[in-house]
């Protein structure tokens, strides 16, 4: 693994997959026909994408019990003891509508109100997995979004993995798609016959997915586009050189452009931990997509000091961020940018990624300068409310009337007089 | 004014402009050039696209200073005072970082952090607002963004509207550049050798300005791209027509294409308003422009009752709802989507659109059903906060190793595990 001590610029290459010209011809042809043709489009591209020959999208009651009958018992404990968590944790977020009157008898307010519905993309083959849809499922629900919809592409036998419907099922998703791709997200923006469209699109996906989700955006509302993983750890001589090295390699198996980061003062623990990443590299079962990661965008940046070691962070705004330091607590409040902040040596990053309670979709790419980790936020939305008294009105009508003559626009300043004639 | 009784589908037409392809190349172009030529691309276009011919964009203390000079004094005390409620009505959002314990000792939270940089487009021309600049300032200002930038397009003398500056001063922007259109768009987000790049950017714009939003959206945030401003009134027999009318029409000044509607279950107060509409159009100095909204895209909806009379107001999800009924604030809470409600008689929309304290930017085109009034939140991020205990690590660290290995990610297994072993 690369060492580097930092100087001037960081030296960190980024990937961001924005697709290809053909890629966004292809995806804007299948949104089109998915409208033309609801959903005869859908089984149309179900069987040429995934395979499948399905006359009926829905998941039906008897496959959410077959798929009970063929999963682990102990490991739906484990999901349910982990979807506890994370509801737990996001109804600490839940806000109350709120308002406050004045001394002139004026209130003023913010309503809060959950989405409708909600459509979660849950990707096929080995990146079906359950976590993400408790992650996206569990905060819409504690919204209190009453439609929750949930599609995800079937195997070439018709199926979905038993793992994702018992999470969905756990969840208390109702309304289960076999449908993936593209096709999948229109299906979701504008609906189909069997289909109902939702307000909102969250989940993870492939380029066409993403390209998918850019093109509805507007019409309904999406997350943020995740980019490939990312870790930081921002550590000193007292950290474990194996433990932050199998924090970097937790990452690094995700994708080939996976990214993970080790920031630190101590020259000792940088070059005992690229020893550490190279041994454990070995004996990994995806050790070749995680060693592509660590050597194309991988570093340890050595620092003259942790005030450095900080800058250094906030210049990354790293999705996941780990301080191994002594006193990493105190560290927390200079950290301007992360998705999440995993503080200590007991808060490996998987820990968050399954079953502490915050969430696992966090902002990539930098982007955690300007967003947050999917949150309950994300299934409310606001009304301001504004309830005049007469009082006010008569003190400020010729004021909003002036202000509005100032603009030009002389009708908004009638509508204020108009009131003062009675 | 078309009055309709209500049936079934709603006939109401909207208007999207999503720009044509043409103009999606010419502003593609444009960010291509800034991109590559700086300060020197941006006083082009400006020379092109404004007739300014300029050798510094930034705004000078001294500009300021003959802003305030050419302002009259006591329309300077008036937006002081609509900055005053703006504030104070932003600063009841402010969220504070939260974390609480759990009894194993872990700790878990949310990080609340302003953005570091925010950009606020301001129109040319007639919709140079001093209200727009208060409305995407101060929420930045109460978040607690510490550099605004503003960017406005100058006159061909070069110069920015007084309104305009005397509202930014007020607000407390200190950095602000002669520059609009997309050129300004891409360099908020992308930076030049004079302007620094921004992490938001937000405020309405013609369509250019609209499309290279949408095209930096990812590498930094934006705001809803707006669309005509819409107003529904939601009335009974108790409304005054003149009154109802005059807020229609309020909206329909600003755009032939904004849409204003009534929905009531009383034919009389329907017809009496149309009347009311079409004698208060013949005296607006924008009577052409309003007459247009009102033709085209404005209607009349008589409804059975109140219960169908929300319910096509939901259907609408109308940017401004005014309620103007019988026990108002009793309504308010069966109203599923609207960006601001107004409710009662001295709540005239253009109260909140220059005093009251709430948000003027508001989500058209049917978005209130996913998004909301500009606040404080979208100039904050949240990070999730971790710090795990040793307890909670040790009765749970099996469970999360188990959870990885049934998604096949064996490292993240071992970066738990490797805890265990010291």
């Amino acid at each position: 693994m690369r060492i580097e001590t930092v100087t001037q610029e960081l030296s960190l290459k980024r990937s961001v997959d924005s697709g290809t010209e053909q890629q966004r011809a292809a995806v804007q042809q299948i949104i089109r026909t998915v409208r033309s043709d609801g959903d005869a489009a859908l089984l149309a591209y179900t069987r040429q994408f995934d395979g499948a020959e399905l006359s009926d999208m829905r998941v039906t009651p008897e496959e959410i019990a077959e798929a009970y009958q063929a999963f682990p018992k102990e490991m739906a404990e484990v999901i349910k003891e982990a979807a506890g968590n994370i509801s737990l944790f996001h109804q600490k977020q839940l806000r109350q509508t709120w308002t406050y009157t004045d001394q002139n008898g004026t209130m003023l307010g913010q309503k809060m109100t959950p989405l409708d519905s909600a459509g979660v993309y849950v990707p096929g083959g080995t990146a079906a997995y359950p976590s993400s849809v408790l992650m996206n499922v569990l905060p819409a629900k504690v919204a209190g979004v009453k439609r929750i919809v949930m599609v995800s592409p079937p195997g070439s036998d018709g199926r979905l993995p038993a793992g994702v419907l018992v999470a969905a099922d756990i969840a208390g998703v109702e309304e289960i798609y076999k449908v993936g791709g593209a096709q999948a997200v229109a299906a979701l923006a504008y609906g189909t016959e069997t289909i109902e469209p939702v307000d909102k699109i969250t989940g993870p996906g492939n380029i066409y997915v993403a390209l998918a989700k850019r093109e509805v955006f507007g019409d309904v509302d999406i997350d943020m586009i995740a980019g490939p993983s990312e870790i930081v750890v921002l550590a000193d001589e007292t950290a474990y050189p194996a433990e932050v090295a199998a924090d970097l390699l937790s990452q690094a198996e995700h994708d080939p452009r996976a990214s993970s980061v080790l920031v630190t003062p101590s020259r000792k623990l940088a070059e005992e931990t690229a020893a550490e990443v190279e041994k454990q590299l070995k004996s990994l079962p995806r050790e070749e997509i995680a060693r592509k990661a660590i050597e194309d965008y991988s570093a340890i940046y050595v620092t003259k000091d942790m005030q450095e070691a900080v800058s250094v962070v906030n210049q990354l705004a790293p999705e996941h961020l780990e301080i191994m330091t002594e006193g990493a607590l105190s560290i927390v409040e200079n950290i301007r940018h992360a998705g999440a902040i995993f503080i200590g040596r007991f808060s490996s990053e998987p820990i968050g990624d399954y079953f502490a309670g915050p969430n696992h979709v966090l902002p990539t790419n930098g982007t955690a300068r300007f967003s947050s980790p999917l949150n309950v936020d994300d299934f409310m939305k606001k009304s301001s409310l504004i309830m005049y008294s007469e009082t006010a009105f008569r003190e400020n009508a010729d004021k909003v009337a002036a202000f509005a003559r100032l603009e030009g626009l002389e009708a908004h300043a009638r509508a204020v007089e108009a009131r003062k004639e009675q």
